[in-house]
């Protein structure tokens, strides 16, 4: 069974902060970044695996999107997403992304924003994908970057000076694939560290053609809003790959 | 003008104790990676950009290449390759490898080990090998990993708690793509940094298919041989890319 932190309802509070903050990385950086590789919806179908609240749902039916089948782990999420960004032409499903073999439906597109690293088994998974997408599709996805999920010491791994400035980020466990458990809110959030290559390798294994890779950095404007990081100690926080069926 | 650190005297004695040495990672992980991902070379036309001494072009020629064509910007490296590893069927030409659009040959197979970091312009060059591959040609390449790449601060990056065991590896200025200058055997040894993103999408732009990356990783064996190096703090070194003109 996945874990489903985002049913926790501590969680399930500060990630909703979290979340309609202007102000997050999320916002700031990964969701422009990802979007701007969306290819033309206009009367594709589309699926959001992890599709949360629904905002991306929602923003994909208004470009055209013949029907969007939005899927979350999280009823809380589901619930909401119902609630607050559904269109006619959506769908919401409270499953885990692991079933989208199970749905009928085939895809143009398959999204998924900041949710394959809480995957187990990624190849089981980009299979799948790969068996929903019609030929020329798109997956089109963000993860945490490997130099993120790599670390096991939990939390700010940033080395800091004697005098309380930065020096640089602190990489270890790079080589040791797996999960890690970490405290984001509530303690023990599972989330699964996977190298570049091993990302890279098993997307071509299933088939897929690499399309376009985004490391997105901050911006002057996101830093500003991050007090105390110059550019300097800037590291990848998000992985964007765009990827073809052909 | 390239930086030809290869032909300074002390740099290229130094550098030959290392080449020639069994324990260095070129040896224990880099070439056997690389070499492992070759083509099958049977009748095969092959350039090596940056061949040094000329060992990879003597394995080729013996593995069935028709004609192989080393080059290198080293006259020193060039000499010793035409006197120790020459094939009736092998080149040796000491020139920039960013001139290989001057040679009228075509290549099934580009080779290059460990030479592309010391490149400036990285686009122009993947545009130049594109031309010069025949359909279904093989660019085959290592270059020191973006994470090692990226620091500024020469030399040891490993950062160590008091009692001088190893805490991780620091990284900073990873979104700095660019120039770095370090000491390596000799001061001011010239190499280029960029982001994992930007090779891939380069190769990408310039019309490649991905087919294979690899990051390896030092062995139980290899690790003995770099002693107080334990697994958790291994990060990869090298970064590996087969692609292919289609």
């Amino acid at each position: 069974m996945q874990q489903n932190i985002y049913d926790d309802v501590k969680f399930f509070d500060e990630y909703k902060k979290v979340r309609f903050s202007k102000n997050s990385f999320n916002e700031l950086l990964e969701q422009p970044a990802i979007n701007s590789l969306l290819p033309d919806l206009n009367g594709k179908t589309v699926s959001d695996l992890g599709c949360g609240f629904g905002f991306n749902c929602k923003e994909f039916a208004k470009a055209g999107a013949k029907s969007v089948v939005g899927i979350d782990l999280s009823e809380k999420m589901i619930a909401q997403a119902n609630e607050n960004n559904k269109l006619e032409n959506i769908t919401y499903i409270n499953m885990s992304m692991t079933d989208i073999d199970q749905i009928t439906e085939q895809f143009d597109l398959i999204y998924s924003s900041l949710a394959f690293h809480y995957i187990e088994d990624f190849e089981n998974l980009i299979a799948k994908i790969y068996n929903k997408l019609n030929t020329n599709g798109v997956l089109l996805f963000s993860q945490e970057h490997p130099i993120v999920t790599a670390v096991k010491n939990n939390g700010d791994n940033y080395v800091k000076k004697l005098n309380g400035s930065i020096k640089g980020y602190l990489l270890n466990n790079y080589a040791d694939m797996g999960i890690r458990k970490e405290k984001w809110f509530v303690d023990g959030v599972e989330k699964y560290h996977r190298t570049i290559s091993y990302i890279f390798n098993t997307l071509i294994k299933c088939g897929f053609i690499i399309e376009t890779v985004e490391e997105p950095l901050p911006s002057e404007e996101a830093l500003k809003k991050r007090e105390g990081l110059s550019k300097e100690f800037i590291k990848p926080t998000f992985l964007i790959i765009k990827a073809r069926k052909v």
